[in-house]
């Protein structure tokens, strides 16, 4: 079948129980009641501290072919998802499905389990690297399943994706298990995606190497949720969780695009006192953050919040009053931590409460503007950053598509060409934010406003911007590169991308 | 049958679908998962905010023979349950269950609704007055149902006590439903009630007299749970929502055993630095609050954590550091609701955390030390707190039992006599909590120890307490007032106590 987004879903795939197509970004309503947690009894006095990994593993009852949970907090330091895999493969456990809500490049160490068959199906946000070529090679039981961060808290709370075990690296937890990401030597922010996991999976363990007897005075997951906790040497390598703060990038490319995204926002009709932005972190979305600051010192015109993932260009702006509060789900550097640790307007907010498009509004839909970075753009505004040019997964859905579904003014921010490379093409390769929930492309030669949005071509008019088609953006790249080869896909799919309402958009097929 | 507190509990009782009997504080283990909320899915700026409180009932489609739930966290000042009864009365819906987590005397206002057929049914906490005398007459289709704190989380979370629609008071709330107590004139402090009837009534509606347009920096019921928002001039009178701080009682009879529960305490064993408590907000309670602190401070003692239903008295603690944190439910006067505000260390939590037996560990389980009133005792160290020497319903269970049973040192203080009534009888009129949970009765007459625990009265025999069997203290009330008449009753049930885990601890009988 084909969806609507123009994309041929097979009727069947292997793993997915019912091939539901996209249909439009709100097409799907939803109906019934939410999955139930089991229910636990825990008496009083009860023990949660068990000794080992190994000890929590035999107390969860993890079984052959269940579904294991992690979070991904600790970014590129993540010490938590390889030892507990290392720990499930020496038990002889196999058959599992890994749920983590994010990989990274230091995850690679699992892949000689995954070849072992400890893990047989990854349903995530995507994949790097080595990873995410093993999850295009097709050696997996069933295609990955990518998921955005609104889709996952959507599939967890709906029973899509139900977790046999959690497991949480925790910065800080008690005796009690109450934890929270901002004490201790592995602190990563904003818990956001593991409060999820937490409130919904049939087991929860969590791992720290930040043990306290004393309550916590601040609590990000609650001990309620909590069945083992275990003690451990180090979670986490604090350099890989958070970086210092990012030097503005100096690429006179990505300024221009940061420059061109800041005019749109100036000129889009949302930029008042009182409006709400989400900035990426890429190159081109820092410096933007640095222009938006000035133009709203130059009009005195406050945030009413911010949303993030959350770097120090959003917390200068928090401090100097120029955004009201920040809903933040992950924090990218040291100075984002310390401000969700210490300043009260800098509130942590679960991946739910974020991106969930089946629940009461999630923070997205009172978005006015998002700036969000992109592999590929087509001509029909579709977005890409999923797999590269050879059709091999290398990047991750995150929060793209909801966001750009529920903010007023969606920017895409994109070169034109990386190499000898366009990015503006005629087809991506792999659909993750579908074209009519994108309003504007920018590219360092261009601006191109999706033409549905009439009311936006209007008020960009006095911009001052280069403003063209699409077609015309996609013209200049192809001229300049030549008509990329199209890439020989078998007809395998290794893939399947959700939409955030659980609707498949895309599959991505095995390369040749 | 006859139930394990040796209470006679009928085998059918109508409105409950199957009669389980209390088998002992932990005996009921759950199996299977807790309901499901239903899903939602709001759309990018959908309106939340209606006009009345009478477009909110038509657009909750709230229909004859629902349950509607409110929080009681307003006290004796709230205006939304009379306004909203009223509301649903003109609209002539008929045959709702009242479902708010306590009532309060000024909610007397609906009697007239209750007489009319518009509510027919009620399951909350207690009842005081004239509403507790109505729901003594038999007057409702079926038994009042009056559970714990713990209890009611622990039955709306299994689906027990399904809420249609939840009308919450709320004291901040913006655009998007996100809700706070502790700011605006109406401020409570602490919303602990109302986050579980939010997380899972099919429908919520936010009442507020304080609505604000930019996205709240501290939330405790978020946008994501509330349906619709209704701006109303006022929903409460500050003046009975928070009184000022409470002045420690001067009655010698209650000094005397605040004096003594405080030797129990000392004595106890569980006095070391790092226990934890709870106090009650009763006379005796506060006084002994003063004594404890005095007893903290020359033995340079801190709690690591204390629980409330919050007073002065604890924030006094808080501030001067001898309790670590405070988990709080519920602020009963102005000093508690600016610390709620102001000290991060003031923790706001959910009744669910609170005191739900079914979860992974509610925050009773923790602790060491509680201090409980009682309107009677008997010689079995059960405790009636619910109803009076004549058996009409003239108080709450509120979160007797469950901090009865999760505190590892539960003590009951009461007067001997109230009157010429004794309080330490052969049998209480109805169990509340029951005597196996119960660890010292204090009277200003003498401390009785349950004999169950040997250690408690190893531990206490140094103390200088006037300590004696509660045989003897019966002995001494009955022999001052003469042996009391027993309450003559009928047949007919008209009230069902539910234990916290959903068995049936007792029934309340209509007194003839």
């Amino acid at each position: 079948m084909i969806n609507k987004a123009g994309r041929v879903i097979p009727d069947t795939i292997t793993g997915i129980t019912k091939v539901k197509p996209y249909a439009g970004p709100f097409a799907y309503v939803p109906e019934g009641r939410l999955v139930g947690p089991k229910i636990r009894a825990s008496r009083p006095r009860t023990e949660k501290l068990l000794k080992s990994i190994d000890q929590a593993i035999d107390a969860t009852g993890l079984k052959d072919g269940m579904t294991i949970s992690f979070h991904h907090h600790f970014r590129n330091g993540d010490y938590v998802l390889n030892l507990v895999v290392e720990a499930i493969a020496r038990k002889g456990i196999r058959g599992l499905t890994l749920a983590p809500s994010s990989l990274n490049d230091v995850n690679d160490q699992i892949i000689p389990f995954i070849e072992q068959g400890v893990i047989r199906a990854i349903e995530t946000s995507g994949g790097r690297g080595k990873l995410g070529k093993l999850m295009t090679s097709g050696k997996l039981d069933k295609p990955v399943i990518i998921r955005s961060h609104g889709g996952r808290a959507r599939a967890i709370e709906c029973g899509d994706l139900h977790i046999d075990v959690a497991f949480l690296g925790a910065p800080c937890c008690d005796t009690h298990g109450n934890i929270n990401g901002i004490e201790g030597k592995s602190a990563c922010g904003s818990m956001g995606y593991a409060m999820v996991d937490a409130a919904y999976a049939d087991k929860v363990v969590a791992l720290t190497d930040n043990l306290v007897a004393q309550p916590l005075h601040r609590i990000s997951i609650p001990q309620t949720h909590v069945d083992f906790i275990v003690e451990l040497e180090s979670i986490g390598d604090p350099k890989g969780i958070a970086s210092g703060a990012l030097r503005i990038s100096r690429d006179p490319r990505e300024l221009l695009i940061a420059e061109y995204a800041t005019g749109v926002i100036e000129y889009s009709g949302y930029f008042k006192d009182g409006y709400s932005l989400q900035l990426g972190s890429g190159g081109a979305s820092l410096a933007a953050a640095k222009f938006i600051k000035e133009k709203m010192l130059a009009h005195k015109i406050t945030a009413s919040f911010g949303v993030g993932g959350v770097t120090a260009p959003f917390i200068d702006m928090l401090d100097q009053g120029l955004i009201q509060t920040i809903f933040d789900t992950q924090d990218f550097d040291i100075p984002s931590i310390e401000s969700i640790k210490n300043n009260p307007r800098h509130q942590e907010m679960s991946a739910s409460f974020y991106a969930n498009p089946h629940n009461g509004g999630a923070i997205v839909n009172n978005l006015d503007v998002v700036i969000l970075s992109a592999t590929e753009v087509d001509v029909d505004f579709n977005v890409n950053v999923i797999t590269d040019s050879n059709g091999t997964i290398m990047g991750a859905s995150g929060g793209h598509c909801d966001t750009a579904a529920g903010a007023n003014l969606a920017i895409v921010v994109a070169p034109l060409m990386r190499g000898r490379l366009p990015m503006v093409l005629d087809r991506v390769n792999t659909i993750v934010t579908p074209g009519e929930t994108v309003d504007v492309i920018v590219t360092e030669r261009g601006v191109a406003v999706n033409p549905l949005r009439k009311d936006l071509i209007a008020n960009l008019q006095q911009s001052g911007l280069p403003l063209m088609s699409i077609q015309d953006l996609k013209k200049i790249a192809y001229d300049l590169a030549g008509t990329p080869e199209p890439i020989e896909l078998s007809d395998e799919v290794v893939g399947v991308v959700e939409y955030r309402d659980g609707t498949i958009i895309d599959v991505i097929r095995r390369p040749l």
